[in-house]
């Protein structure tokens, strides 16, 4: 089992995992209060803390499933993600509209990153 | 192709791929006539035989995806699973409520583990 | 950041993302114009061209997640599949039914391969 490294771990997840030089994580915002726009901008800030965790950054995003539960979303969320993405550095992404899990969130984000 | 080993494969998909330290498979319960209940646990029987076969066990998975088609089984595949992971073990984990190719089945899991 | 290799980069996603061996992409048909077999049958293409770009081939998949996101295509989808995937190289495969985002779209495959 060397070469995998858990961080956050609880009964039911962990935050993320590490294998090697590839970090596997999930983010849904931290509370579902905010706005569509909050939420979004809220989960970037969580996925760059995260990134920088394990010891990576968000030029080095390899693939991102984003789940969008809300149809009407995806033009505003879009917008946030352009901004967010460093030129030159985007991963390949799937966007789907399934429905989540946690009622009330508008996003969440299954990130694979290299961590070299 | 060095390194890249397929388990139980047909014309459609294999039952696991194994590429390096890596391992990929996806489990539906064997069969659908169970209770939600009777399908998420004999599922999480199979994913531990699959993990066996190719050389790897639930105290190493990487990433899970949740495919729960009944938003309302939520709460009882929660308390399974979190029975069913080891402590301190957990793997990143993201669930939805996406419709299944396969009517009947309350559950599909996509999932990453590390054989090593 | 060595062994991180991006092809076909916008604002928004990378084509495809390589990370040593392994390979990730995305796809949906190039245009949504066509029946759904005419879609399936595009996109199968679109990914072999794509698999050859990053040095790979449809003998080397890991893992497909099929997004369909009317269930009736299922039928025919897999008989296409099943012409399309060479014997004893199927992939592990998961099939579900979400929305995608972009309207009139009849499928969209998030791939893993192996580039070794």
């Amino acid at each position: 089992m060397s070469g995998l490294i858990r961080y956050g771990v609880t009964k039911r997840w962990s935050d993320a995992v590490v294998v090697g030089s590839m970090g596997y994580f999930v983010e849904v915002p931290d509370n579902a209060n905010g706005s569509p726009r909050e939420q979004f901008e809220l989960v970037f800030q969580q996925v760059e803390a995260r990134l920088a965790q394990i010891g990576s950054d968000k030029s080095r995003l390899v693939q991102v499933l984003v789940y969008l539960p809300y149809v009407e979303d995806l033009a505003i969320f879009n917008d946030l993600w352009d901004d967010w993405i460093p030129t030159g550095h985007a991963p390949s992404r799937a966007c789907t509209h399934p429905q989540l899990a946690a009622p009330g969130y508008r996003v969440e984000l299954v990130i694979t990153a290299s961590i070299f």
